[in-house]
């Protein structure tokens, strides 16, 4: 699998174990191993000494939500996000509002720090396309009804920005700074953003907007943009140093911002998926302290 | 070919013919028929009353540049632009500097409106690629030197944003606004910017950035998002009105913003390329009357 450490870059970086200090705010996505089941999950966080976990919803209902809930809380595991709610944009506003609940129900149980939400593209069943104009406003105007309920719940909406290449099938929210201006009318802790390194790496405005989410950020995510693209876009987020984004600024730059919370991996990727759950950990701990760690502050 | 009229559409559209008025400002880029021969290309365009044309350096190169003129004006063609010059982010900036020099003189022997400029990405040959500030520092610095040589000529340099997924291996520059922060500093007359619908349709600051460009649209391309994207996605340019982008409002944006001249089709895609030419002129035509001619003013 490619994932391991690049030519050119020092050769000696040993894995981090259990207890250093250098992991307290490495989070794992539950996706990126996803052929581990949650139990193997949660035993494979705690042997390699992460203590932050972001959770799906759909193989949480699948072990039960309750049941994920008490075995995240009996490890010690701090779920940093929920993925996913969102997908705002479709035609059925009550089934759409009615699944956006349950999602934000489950993420109270699982305390989790925030629901993300990925807000939906511009295609409609048996119906001509939205254009982006009017599915961007589709998804402020769910947004607001969806605000109230969170708020009930205690439960922080973390608006996704996706990279532009998904703009018409995925979420027509593409930056940051558009994140901001969508939560901006909410206040700070019902409505967050999030920061994936992905998504946003290519933005010659990101240091400014990042400065100006500021409190907002609700979630910091990594993964790294190498290419070629695969067929399936969805797949091609690559392990950290293996491509093009620039992990010390944009770390760096999150953490002036003030965001001081778990810094949560999600690679989507078939190598990835098919190599040893093990190892990929153990990839992701070593990257993440040669990559990210150090920009911390 | 995926190139004709989508259900939906209004059935009864005719192939505007030589002569319609609506025809007056529509160009087609060379490598939307990339099979003709030069000399087949400006037949074929003086049969559909097409009255400018894009074009490319190698195809010119390859026919003679005196020839490839001579041939344009004896035409009563008009070129809308030259692609392209750039490709400022590499090693060797002398050959880099030299390369582009041809083309500004290219472009003025051609009487071209442009010289369309795809700035680079962050690979370098045998070296660490640039980290993307790196990369755009370098594109700002080598814009400097050009610029002089351009005024020269009286050739006008066309920044071109590309969709961001192009930001590491063949454009840092991303978004129109980036693209006018670039040009600022020089005379409109000497640097101007290109809006291509397939690269900034998805941008949620394009119409104020538009609006913002003013007199510094050097070029307004048309080339439709369609999916799934293709395996090499610089073949996902797809016909108007077989995709997302919401050509009405952007042509009106365009529009509003004083740019008057030619509207040039660039579409790079396999069943374009291997469909009949006199067809896929006939349709970029059609598809313009349909979804852009009515939004000009």
């Amino acid at each position: 699998m490619p994932v391991d450490i690049p030519s050119g870059a020092p050769a000696a970086i040993a894995t981090p174990t259990a207890g250093d200090i250098r992991l307290a705010r490495l989070s794992l996505n539950q996706w990126t191993t996803r052929h581990w089941s949650l139990p193997d999950l949660v035993a494979g966080l705690g042997r390699a000494g992460i203590g932050h976990v972001g959770l799906w919803r759909e193989p949480v209902q699948a072990y039960g939500i309750a049941e994920s809930a008490a075995l995240v809380q009996r490890a010690g595991l701090h779920v940093s996000s929920l993925c996913r709610g969102g997908f705002l944009t479709g035609d059925d506003s009550v089934q759409a509002h009615a699944d956006n609940v349950a999602a934000i129900e489950e993420a109270a149980e699982l305390e989790a720090d925030c629901l993300v939400l990925v807000v939906g593209g511009m295609d409609r069943a048996d119906q001509p396309r939205l254009d982006v104009a009017e599915a961007r406003k589709r998804v402020a105007d769910r947004l607001a009804e969806l605000v109230p309920v969170a708020h009930r719940h205690g439960v922080r909406l973390a608006l996704e920005p996706l990279h532009p290449m998904y703009c018409a099938d995925r979420a027509v929210l593409s930056t940051l700074g558009q994140a901001i201006d969508l939560a901006e009318p909410f206040p700070s802790e019902d409505v967050g953003v999030v920061v994936d390194t992905f998504h946003v790496w290519w933005d010659p405005d990101l240091e400014r907007q990042i400065r100006r989410a500021g409190d907002r950020i609700a979630s910091y995510q990594l993964a790294e943009w190498v290419l070629p693209l695969q067929q399936d876009v969805l797949l091609s987020r690559g392990m950290m140093g293996d491509g093009y984004a620039d992990f010390a600024s944009i770390t760096r730059w999150v953490s002036d911002a003030g965001y001081d919370g778990p810094v949560e991996v999600e690679i989507f990727n078939e190598a990835v998926w098919q190599a040893d759950p093990v190892e990929v950990v153990e990839t992701v701990a070593r990257r993440y302290v040669q990559h990210v760690q150090p920009s911390l502050s």
